[in-house]
């Protein structure tokens, strides 16, 4: 951060009091994103034009065939460049968001280049070295960072924001969820492929699959992660172990189904948690619906409950369906929905990126 | 049954044994299906043209609008009737698809004038005398029956046929499952809403919903039938109560969340099984892959486990995704599908039908 804080401009002691000065020129950050022509890429760029954070420079950066290409922000047009020596010169912090081996190769050069990198790649979420952030949850974890921030797995994100304030009250011990996961966490080409299913079906012409292993209109399946030797496919392992990290519960039990459903955008996840103390619905209702990134809707009367739909754009994770589990003493079920490239991906890292400013 | 049994002819006693012999005008079943243009119905005579029931008579009936409609049926033209005074005169069997109020008003007046009611709707079901039969797992039930016999929800048809021989090997003490459901539970009406809504998409028309009280089209909400004052919507109750009843054990440990996704006519359901005694992935893949009413697809390697569009057209459940719960001592997880409109609703009223001839 020592380059931010030059650019900043000059600090004023007076009295036994701090001014900081800035400069006009120097008051933004210089941000750089890498897959900015994805889907999780393009919503960054939306977010950031929208939010209060000063940026001097946005450099863009994608994969060969998109380079060149003009993105509109804040009126200009940004032209896409490519990865190459020296690109993150001069960047206080870098989005990562296209893929794993770009993270693992360009991340710890943007680091080196003294940079902050906030993947949204799997690759850093696991090493004991790098926190991995929720801001509604462990932003303290940001303090020990070392030049590099994981942001978690889409439907981890969504999961854990829910969790979190039941956590709080009542201890959670075990979580069961069977997820309901749009095209979008399989990236911009995949929300394509369905669509593209879809106008074939309606023109009548025969449906092939390319970026899915199978059909996704009028389909859903077990998520396209390979599995691993204890059964689970990698979203699910991913959900169970990033969980436990984020919560600091390295023991806590988690039983995951990932199974992908024709939806654009976002993602629904069917959740039962068993808690030490027991807990109500009415209270579980209570308890979410005052905490930060969630927006209760549970609605019995007039059916109004979370939908991707609903969901789709909306920075807060959806609950509803909140009852107690009538098969255990102390557990409740809900339903919740939230958006795939925003809280589960995007806007977290946006999240996280105000956290650490501040 | 008397009818019938005139109808097939003298019986015969000679030397202690018995010879029953049939008139061949007289060798087939006189069968009425209520409900036959519903998407039910239609699967039913499909299943009945099929089978090797001999069927002598086939009389349908269907509402106003589609009183005088023909369908084909062994290469006769059958003529769509309206339910009237008389109308199950002489009938064996009468099946019933056209919902709760019908079977409620017409389903007693069958079985008074001397057919066999086998009810698709729920209004028999939970009801002390009327038998609920899954034929894989109660079949003995149909012994007390007393003119009706109800066919189970199709969500828990499907759930039954995959519990019941893990509850055999192991005892079954709590049951988790997440549902999704396609849009033909809900009728032929909420298929083709399913498409128009997809047609509109394509043409860049705007989604209205009409049978559906939220678009299905790339969506997914919580099952469209009323909450119970216990926070349960109906479907989820009807799985939570009906697998008690069919599986005899009126304690069973049930939470079922059921949710409606974009797909036309087979039903998912991720399930969670805690067992008495503990089961391993390899025992349960073993034992449900000779369970009758099973197709056990569980292939890691080429990622091949159940989907909508595989349980299509088929009888059996498909079971794949089989492996340990992780965040439990003694449970296993899995991941099924079956076709609603077959094992979930036409095929088990077929195999009830089978199960009171032989």
């Amino acid at each position: 951060m020592e380059a931010k804080c030059k650019r900043l401009g000059r600090i004023e002691k007076r009295l036994g009091k701090v001014k900081i000065v800035y400069e006009e020129v120097d008051m933004g950050l210089r941000i750089g994103i890498v897959g900015a022509t994805g889907a999780v890429g393009l919503e960054a760029i939306k977010l950031l034009e929208k939010s209060k954070i000063v940026i001097s420079e946005l450099r863009l950066f994608a994969s060969l065939r998109s380079v060149g290409k003009k993105i509109g922000f804040q009126g200009e047009e940004l032209t896409v460049q490519q990865l190459e020596d020296g690109a993150f010169r001069g960047l206080d912090f870098v989005f990562f968001s296209a893929g794993s081996s770009i993270s693992a190769f360009y991340a710890p050069k943007a680091k080196e280049s003294g940079a902050v990198v906030i993947d949204n790649s799997s690759f850093f979420r696991m090493k004991p070295e790098v926190p991995l952030v929720v801001p509604e949850i462990n932003s303290e974890d940001l303090k020990a960072h070392q030049g590099i921030v994981a942001n978690p797995n889409c439907t981890t994100a969504l999961l854990s924001v829910a969790l979190w304030p039941i956590h709080k009250a009542a201890t959670v011990q075990r979580v069961i969820v069977s997820t309901y996961q749009a095209a979008s966490g399989a990236g911009a080409k995949a929300m394509l492929e369905l669509e593209t299913q879809v106008r074939h079906f309606v023109q009548g012409k025969p449906i092939t699959a390319e970026v899915f292993p199978e059909q996704i209109a009028f389909n859903v399946f077990s998520h396209d992660s390979p599995i691993a030797d204890n059964g689970y496919n990698g979203e699910e392992n991913k959900v169970m172990q990033e969980l436990r990290k984020i919560f600091h519960l390295p023991c806590l039990n988690v039983c995951a189904t990932c199974i992908r459903v024709p939806v654009f955008r976002a993602h629904c996840e069917s959740v039962v948690v068993e808690t030490e103390r027991k807990i109500t619905a009415e209270e579980t209702r209570r308890i979410l619906s005052v905490s930060p990134g969630i927006e209760v809707i549970d609605d019995p009367k007039n059916g109004d409950f979370p939908t991707p739909i609903k969901a789709s754009g909306r920075k807060e994770v959806l609950v509803g369906r909140i009852r107690e589990d009538l098969s255990h003493p102390r557990a409740v079920a809900f339903f919740l929905s939230g958006d795939q490239l925003l809280k589960g991906a995007a806007w977290n890292a946006i999240q996280i990126l105000e956290a650490l400013i501040h």
